[in-house]
Formats: C-alpha cells, structure tokens, sequence
C-alpha cells in the first residue's frame, strides 16, 4: 500500500509524531495498518516492543516521514484505518456545531479526555477529525474517546435521546459561576463555530448558558470557552 | 520613518487587521505613529473618522499593507511606539513563567482581558508581548491592560507585595474543584512554559493548584488551564 499526503476522502489517515503515535499503538491497535519510523527515531526500542506486543508491522523509511511531515521535526507516524463509532448515550456528550479550525479541534477533544467527556458529536460542515493536524493538535488523545458526525443538530438530538441541552451563546439567558453551575444527571453542552458562534435558533434548545466577561473582549476563543463548559459541568457533583 | 517588517528589537510594532487596530486606537491612542491601510479595505469611512477625532494620520500604501502581513487578509495596520508600564498591585495579577508560544501569549491576554485581569507579568525568557503575531492572536486587548516584564520570578516577588500566591501545577497539593475554590482577596495566579510547566521550587511560594483530569492526557494546555484558573478566581465570591 503506496501512503500518500492525506486527503480528506482517504480511507485512512496517519498520526504525526511519537506521542500520538503510542497514544494510537495503546487505545486502538485494532485500527493501526502500520507504523513507519525515521532511522534517527530515538525511542526505537520502545516503538519496536510495543509494535511487536501488538502484533503490528515497523518500518523504518525516512522518505516517507518526510514526505507525510510538513513542519519537518517528525520521526514516527502510525498509518491508520479511519471509523464510524456509536456514542454512548448514557454518558455526557460534548456537541460542537461547525467547528472549523483542525488546531481548535483537536485541542477540544485532548481537553474533553482530559475532562472525562469521552462522546464528541461533530455537527458538519465541520474540520476533518481524522486529518493528521488534528489528530497531533489533540495528542492522539482522539483515540481515548467516541466520536460521531450529524449532518443537522436535529439530527443529533433525534440520536441523543433525553438529556439536558445547554447552549453556549454570548446571548444566553443564564450566567455561568462557580456559585451556579447546572449539575444535571444527563446532558449535553453545546459549543458554535469559532467565528460566529450558535445561531439564535438554539436559544430555543434546553438551557442557554453564558460565560461572564468584561465588555474588552467581544467574545471568548471557543477552546477555552469549551474547557471552562467542561471543567465546570464535570466537576465533582 | 520607514516601517520594517518586525524584529523584536525594534522601539516600534504594528497590529496586524482591523479589529485589533480598531483596539489600539480606542484604548491607546497616545502611542500610535501613523495608521496605514490597503485601498481595498472596506470599512474605510469608520477608519477615516476613527483617526480624524484621535488626530492620528491615516494613508493608503497597499505595498506596505503587503509586506508586512505575512500571510495575506490584512488591509489595515496600526504602527505603534513600544512601551513600559508598571503593574497595579492592589488588583490581581496573572503571572506567567516563560511563556514561549507567540498565539498563546496572545489568546490568554484577550483571555485576562475578558475576566478582568488587567495586570500581565512576563517573566523572561518570554515570546514576544509585542511581536504583530502576539497582538493580532490577542485581539488587541494587549492595549486594555498593564503588562510588565521580569528577569526572574524572585524579582516579581519583590515587586508585588504581600499577596496569596497560587502556582498551577501538575503537582500541586490543592485540587480545584466547584465547590472549593479558594476566594482570596489579594492574589497571583501562576502559570509556566507550555511544554515543562513549572518548576518544582514553585511548590514553596503559596499554595499550589491542581486542576483535576484524567488520566488520557499527559496535561492541559495551557491557555486553556489559564481560562480555567482566571474564570474561576475571578468569579463573584
């Protein structure tokens, strides 16, 4: 199998570097087609004892790494085949309509893992999940966890089944504190495009919620908006 | 004066787009040099009144809109002299520890904006507060509040006074959690380098801060445990 520089409607795609690499060869060895190294990797007897307990071929080919690295700084990839998951409808789910940037992608889903939020419904037109910059901004960590695409948010709430939607818009109803903070059994927190937001059409979805801030900033990036939605709705209840 | 792409030596720096032009403009008027923009800039009227009331002169110089903006979609800069400020030490400081990333500098100093911390100690070695990629990541809220460099952390400590001091670390003795947050009147909040965190002599200034995760991730990052620590601490006691 030739591996070229990805595209969007390959079959498969492939990690960059050593980090989401082993994160790849530890949560998904089902999925791995193989894994390909630079002669100057450092780490090489670790990536040979894990590949050989996994039963997955290594190949060590510094025209490929090279070629598959655009920012060069690269010496591992681990080729894969692309999924479709089911979410777990039991648990909490992160809903991201329209997210646009793969770096901001990616930096969510590593901080939704970090936060236990191991179900992502991405609500396309959407960033590719599977493409390489995405998988190395979330440090692999998009393996850790359940990921879906809808097509529609109706869509995905005719999937969800009954939960607590909450909406974060800079125009929601309800202000968000450490002394006020939702603690529901089943939700959903909801998250717009980076640029616009969520249409005021969602404002009739659940609960709107808004992150308090000074009048300096008009709105808050949508990655740390979605890390201070996470932290505070998985706290401790 | 002949203006030149940016180097960081330089006593001048220019913002990059017209939202943190328009930024410079209202909150530090007293520092801008001159405003330049492409002739196919589209909100020509606002910017045209916007320097006329501020006596700032405006020109048209597509050639220079072209070489300063590396990467295209600029029609607008605002070149400013460089500044030192001090901190005001009877608010809340946000202090970060070799911060070396110019778009993170840049988003949790829009992010400091947002929650209402307005006084910014660098400690050195630093990227660049004032490089056109840091202000244009910041959104120009870098002009809305006080920022202040130091060679070492010790030196801040000299210079702050007496105030509670919360290190952020992986280590650290104290969770955060919701339902314990600690409500200090008079504090910093510290943060390190994005790939090595702080020190282990942090441990002994103050009280240090863990916000919990999982396991699945290695740590947060940064401007993302920066959102979370400000959001929280600056919430209404």
């Amino acid at each position: 199998m030739e591996i070229k520089n990805y595209k969007k409607d390959f079959d498969y795609s492939y990690t960059l570097g050593a980090f989401p690499t082993f994160e790849l060869l530890d949560a998904r060895p089902d999925i791995v087609e193989e894994v390909v190294c630079s002669a100057s990797f450092t780490d090489m007897d670790k990536l040979e004892k894990r590949c050989l307990e996994k039963n997955i071929r290594l190949t060590v080919n510094d025209k490929l790494i090279n070629k598959l690295s655009d920012k060069g700084n690269v010496f591992v990839t681990g080729i894969f085949k692309k999924y479709i998951q089911e979410l777990d409808n039991k648990r909490p789910h992160l809903v991201l309509v329209n997210p646009s940037d793969m770096g901001n992608l990616g930096t969510i889903i590593r901080t939704a893992a970090g936060f236990g939020f191991f179900d992502i419904c991405i609500v396309e037109p959407a960033a590719d999940v599977f493409n390489p910059k995405t998988v190395r901004a979330s440090m692999g960590s998009l393996f850790r966890l359940r990921h879906k695409k809808f097509s529609s948010f109706e869509e995905y709430m005719a999937y969800a089944g009954e939960r607590d939607i909450f909406t974060f818009m800079l125009n929601g109803e309800k202000p968000l504190t450490v002394n006020d903070c939702p603690k529901p059994e089943l939700f959903s927190l909801v998250f717009g495009n980076e640029a616009t937001g969520l249409p005021d059409k969602f404002l009739k979805y659940g609960t709107s919620i808004i992150i308090p801030q000074t009048e300096y900033v008009d709105s808050l990036n949508l990655t740390i908006a979605a890390g201070i939605g996470m932290f505070m709705f998985s706290n401790e209840k």
